[in-house]
């Protein structure tokens, strides 16, 4: 059950309840009885940046403005100080435009790869991969009492996740404190919407924690270090690249967290072991994240 | 545990003590004791067609040739019938080069459309949607013992998931007989590794059941058509849009399967409800698949 502080203190927390984010479908349960079941929506947003159309994204469908944003930073497609002048989304076309004041390298960039390399994807890939050398992430106390009182509150927070499953979340912290709660389909999506927030409001990274539903992936580790947040936690597991990525940047990599459990495969000198796991209770098994939401 | 009748059915089983594609890497559990842990590998594969090239897929690594004949043959990039002339894979450079008699007309496209829309993704997806038109799947009997089945002995069949998490699988399967179960880091690399496996094979589609361990999403229930599938199964759940996809062309889509429980969304005509749900023995807790890959 959720308790009143798990979710007052959110800047951003799901909203299960929105009717343009699960849809109710009918069917059958395997006695053969109708049932009708909640079911997440899953939408192409097509991007542009100025005049240059990005990506489409599957996506739930909110935050447009945010996932945008935070894509195309994550991308690495705005430069530092890049001045936004506007962010235009059009619910029937579904696209989003955003504008910049002057136009960035990365257009040309694009326009000049495609020709030769066909897809963007690559390209993109290797540019993001330069942009990890010479960073180095802030140090930061990471408590594990603090890591134990984000995994529990996450948990109990009311989300699309326990309402319809089939969906991801990624939640920025401060401290025991969990600020930003975005859900999406997409697993990379979620994330991006928290960059594009980020840089919205302009929010320091650099005392945050991020916490995701997904797996430790090689993007994932890169977009957390892109973003310049010093340290990234999961329920779910590891890919070796991805701890390769996190050893390399100094970044520290907590897996696995489960109840009392984690492992801490990159960036251990951030943690401070100040709680007893003997002393955590367990998840309960019939709430919070039931399963494979893959 | 995994018991003789559960694996030596398969044609391609899941190889958990491939030097490979998992690696030890050290840290450090809740209490501070150093630890060794298996996570998965994640590396580059660049997928060549003729002289073109298409994407950089992250992938375990394992079966190359199949990932890219099946995500060529997903994407609608080879014909019907178009003869492969050589599948060339150069475990140094990360590539692998599908070559056809001829040149096909998705090269051309993609030469033509990337000069105006800057990145293939959405290009391509625009043509998988046009595959869907008329799109038709067999009749098939699909029965709840088959489906109870499967499932029980996908669980128990140890996978790279059993041994270090973070990773999808699936599966292709022929009543209750589980035929060639694929892992991947990525989600639908696994898919596209069966694809390619059907291409080479000459494996009919008409009389299989395709089981994942991921989510029911837009781009699964695609797939899955458009190999000829008429079943699809997962423990996972759905989305809005895959629902919709698999109610237009007909495809039977189960989710959430797991112990006694099933729901059916899409084609429950193919379901022939023999088995008892009552008499199903639920899930142990403690085995099988754990938790979220995701």
């Amino acid at each position: 059950m959720a308790r009143e502080s798990d979710i007052s203190d959110y800047l951003i927390a799901p909203d299960p309840g929105a009717l343009r984010l699960t849809r109710r479908v009918s069917g059958f349960d395997q006695t053969g009885a109708p049932v009708e079941t909640a079911v997440v929506e899953e939408r192409p947003l097509t991007i542009f940046l100025n005049g240059q159309e990005i990506v489409t994204a599957m996506t739930i469908g909110d935050y447009p403005d945010y996932l945008a944003l935070g894509f195309l930073k994550n991308q690495g497609m705005l430069r530092e100080g890049e001045e936004i002048t506007g962010v235009e989304f059009d619910e029937e076309l579904e696209t989003v435009v955003v504008r910049t004041a002057t136009e960035t390298d990365y257009e040309e960039k694009l326009k000049k790869k495609t020709r030769t390399s066909g897809c963007a994807v690559g390209t993109v890939f290797g540019d993001i991969m330069e942009g990890l050398d010479g960073l180095t992430l802030p140090p930061m106390e990471l408590k594990t009492s603090d890591l134990y009182a984000l995994s529990a509150r996450i948990s109990r927070t009311p989300s699309l996740y326990l309402e319809a499953g089939a969906i991801h979340g990624t939640v920025l912290c401060a401290g025991a404190r969990p600020l930003v709660y975005m859900e999406d389909v997409g697993r990379h999506n979620a994330v991006d919407k928290i960059a594009g927030w980020m840089l919205s409001e302009g929010v320091s990274a650099a005392d945050k924690t991020l916490y995701t539903t997904g797996r430790l992936t090689s993007e994932m580790v890169i977009k957390t270090a892109l973003m310049g947040i010093p340290a990234l936690a999961s329920r779910s597991g590891f890919t070796a690249w991805g701890v390769e990525i996190a050893q390399q940047v100094g970044l520290t990599l907590i897996g696995r967290l489960k109840g009392h459990r984690f492992v801490c495969l990159a960036g251990e000198e951030r943690l401070t072991r100040d709680a007893d796991p003997g002393a955590v209770p367990p998840e309960p098994a019939s709430s919070g994240r039931k399963g494979a939401t893959t």
